[in-house]
């Protein structure tokens, strides 16, 4: 099926200006949610990979599945003070202020191949900040795949030495 | 595999007293991740649903796998200021303070049966919260799963009539 036609159009949010693209008309969808899924995994499979790590939250929804299908680990990389115990973490420039991610300390073995999933790719800043984290613990990001990518925000120019894949464009 | 071996358990977090059960081991161990998750949706089958709903944002975690593998939808359930378009809500009291809950108002249809996924059955606010928005909309909540229950904080007795599942109890 046409995936896009399950993909709502937002104007003005989070802030005006700004065309959301909202993925829950897609995952409430059940063949819409399997195809999207399917996508992503048959994307993986090529890449022989070890462990999914995930932004959160929205890189849960399609990295979790994937892993279970794939039978690999799964990591999430999150915001500051949800993660329990030792940390890496890495903080990184938004167009106003900064972000921090986290992953535990042990989350990721050296030579281990990791796919990064996430549901947008936008400028890329957040899939860069987790490969950093992903090569601090000695890992190998062999890729990065995404539900929907912002083809003017130019992520795949950060993202140039990354084998990336993207279900749809706009 | 015994679950419970991949469970870190984190004293004084987030706050003093609190010992926190961690599953993230769990998760980036990859027979532990699909033995969690197979446990869930064999009960999900039995049950014969029509969607899962989780609450962000560990509830994506064993949530959007068992809607993959049914072939279900997924309906995210989200803090304030997350979902874009129109939604239901409900406001709940914590012991310090309260909560509120979120979905979006066309993410349910009447008669659908739903399931509620989260990680973690403590005192069961989130998932009565959650059971509240579904019956709003004309849904039928026809159970709730979780990775582990908190036995003495009693959350069975908040959702006394509810068919409850949990993979792993302390």
């Amino acid at each position: 099926m046409d995936l896009k036609k399950t993909i709502a159009d937002v104007p003005d949010f989070p802030t005006k200006g700004v065309l959301f693209r909202d993925i829950t008309p897609l995952m409430q969808e059940p063949q819409a949610f399997h195809q999207a899924c399917d996508a992503i995994i048959e994307f993986a499979r090529s890449k022989n990979i070890d462990l999914v790590a995930g932004p959160e939250s929205r890189g849960f929804i399609f990295g979790c599945p994937v892993a279970y299908e794939l039978n690999v680990g799964f990591v999430p990389v999150r915001k500051p003070g949800k993660l329990p115990r030792e940390t890496v973490s890495v903080t990184y420039d938004l167009e106003y202020g900064h972000n921090t991610l986290h992953m535990h300390k042990d989350s990721v073995k050296p030579g281990q191949r990791v796919l990064i999933i996430d549901d947008l790719l936008a400028t890329g800043g957040t899939v860069d900040a987790t490969r950093k984290l992903v090569e601090m613990m000695g890992g190998e990001v062999v890729g990065a795949a995404f539900l929907i990518e912002l083809v003017d925000l130019k992520g795949r120019q950060l993202l140039s030495d990354m084998d990336v894949f993207t279900v749809m464009q706009y």
